[in-house]
């Protein structure tokens, strides 16, 4: 995948968009799956550009559109009718156009059966993605993910039959259980907001101080907590220590926020072992590197198998949706394992 | 015990503080150990009240004294020697003077022969209870509420010899094992800070609407989370649903503050039911009436002992203290079963 360098080129079988709350990336993939462009924009969802006056946009879908045109607006003009295939965040209530959720388990054809159509108004067809929902007494739910994880099961080291823990780590980590081109079940921890929120509005960030570098000693002392004799108090009471630890000597305030980490992560890992896996013997991360670094540390921590690290997901799950669609059709037999 | 409603008297035996991070209340006692007087001030030690002039204090002293004066100073004048004892957060390191934790467990004498001394610039010596600290991996540290379990444990129905599980909900929960006259084990969970910067601060609160009364059905649904199928997925998983039952329409955002309330909760209480009680078989709680009224819910739902709810728990504990350290001196036999 390369970064954006020159024009473009007049080759592009589909445009992808991952959308997101925070930030928008978009794909240019040429007709055998293979990404010729790619670029990003601060405009995610809860972050649209002002018009031109600087003033808010009069329509909400002035905002999309506007944000739309920047990003890949050339792509469309020198190519018109290329398809448009969006997922993340802008198909929620807030975004561009709410695409219902799917009920889990769900396969890769079902989410692309599942596309909802937004017309732009400068004539531009653009499907979005569908999130999953998953019932229960704790009900489930996942929004851009599906197209990570269809793209992890669509990568070089796919695995055939064998079900696949995929962690997505972050602000809202989920855990999905996915078998050949189908996402099974899947969970939520909150461990990303918990950790920043702790962090920047309670006691507990008070002592914190800013480090240079990782305090892997003071992340893997948090880890253990979850599976220590102490276990049993769980997670409203082990956090505490992150403030009395300090009060007695025992960690540094440049520690603390490493400490923290380690807790909740162990906290979330711990409970993920407890889980049935259904047969999962393969587990897989995707996501920032130092947060798949910190996974690693707590799944080798909990027996859980070394994981392995997938990259450019979104963009593979893109490509898979779009030609199980029939919007982009692969030209050559690369395709099958597109994207790479 | 009486609100202020008279000119101060001549009969004071003791003045007891009970000084926290965001207010202050005087007690002045007569030689019977019974309160004649109560006062409330905003003074917390983290809102000290300025100057005359408006600006802060020229020294840190200087602002403590200004809110003793404001809160007792008349009392000292018409009593000069009245001996003065404080608990709680005016003994920390933030505090008008660091009184050194105690190691738990400890018991009233320790606690008594424990004070530290501030000497005020008008010459009026204040005397500081101590904290306790519970040293271990997780070590645990308590100031202020020492005092309060002393005050239950000195109250009118307080037992001889059985050892009592006392909880002192509120924004870091204690609950403290005691007998007789001494704390033998305690455990902080932080619940009330953690609802409140998941109301505040995450994603849980954005769809959360102001309720006119609580919503029991509500609490009851989030207590059962911790003992439910789904506990092994534990909290960080668990508060997630806050949001995901609102979003299928399970949950109105009337009821999802209650919901939160009643997972958080639950889980400290099943924390508790979790850990060796040493034979406890009475709980007793001491806090805000609605706090302890979900508190009574939780302990039902999780099998412990219904609770009592203990009245004038500081007041009576800050009495038992100095009575103990020889500051006040009871003069009739009403003393012992002092300051109901």
């Amino acid at each position: 995948m390369e970064q954006e360098t020159q024009a473009p080129e007049t080759d592009t079988a589909l445009i992808g968009l991952d959308w997101g709350t925070s930030s928008l990336r978009a794909f240019r993939f040429d007709a055998t799956g293979q990404v010729q462009q790619m670029r990003h924009r601060p405009w995610g969802i809860m972050n649209l550009p002002p018009a031109a006056d600087g003033q808010p946009h009069t329509t909400h879908a002035a905002a999309f559109e506007h944000a739309f045109d920047d990003v890949c607006g050339d792509w469309l003009q020198a190519e018109p009718g290329v398809p448009v295939l969006a997922c993340g965040m802008v198909g929620s209530a807030q975004g561009w156009r709410e695409a219902v959720y799917l009920e889990s388990p769900a396969s890769l054809d079902h989410l692309a059966q599942g596309l909802t159509l937004v017309q732009h108004a400068a004539g531009h067809q653009v499907h979005i993605v569908p999130g999953l929902i998953q019932r229960g007494d704790l009900p489930n739910v996942m929004r851009g993910e599906e197209t990570q994880v269809l793209g992890v099961m669509a990568g070089p080291d796919r695995p055939d039959q064998a079900p696949v823990l995929i962690g997505l780590p972050g602000t809202h980590s989920k855990w999905v259980l996915a078998r050949k081109r189908s996402i099974a079940q899947f969970h939520t921890f909150m461990t990303g907001e918990v950790f920043a929120t702790l962090r920047g509005h309670t006691i507990l960030g008070r002592t914190m101080q800013a480090a240079d570098t990782t305090d892997d000693a003071a992340f893997a002392r948090g880890l253990q907590v979850a599976r220590s004799a102490d276990a049993p108090l769980g997670l409203l009471s082990h956090i505490f220590s992150t403030r009395t630890l300090g009060l007695t000597g025992a960690l540094p305030g440049s520690a603390q926020a490493d400490y923290l980490s380690g807790l909740l992560i162990g906290h979330e890992v711990a409970a993920l072992a407890a889980q049935p896996n259904q047969g999962a013997t393969r587990v897989v991360l995707c996501g920032e590197p130092d947060l798949c670094r910190r996974y690693a540390l707590a799944l080798a921590a909990y027996g859980l198998p070394a994981p392995e690290i997938a990259e450019n997901a979104t963009a593979r799950g893109l490509w898979q949706i779009a030609t199980a669609a029939g919007l982009a059709t692969p030209s050559d037999t690369r395709s099958t394992e597109a994207a790479r």
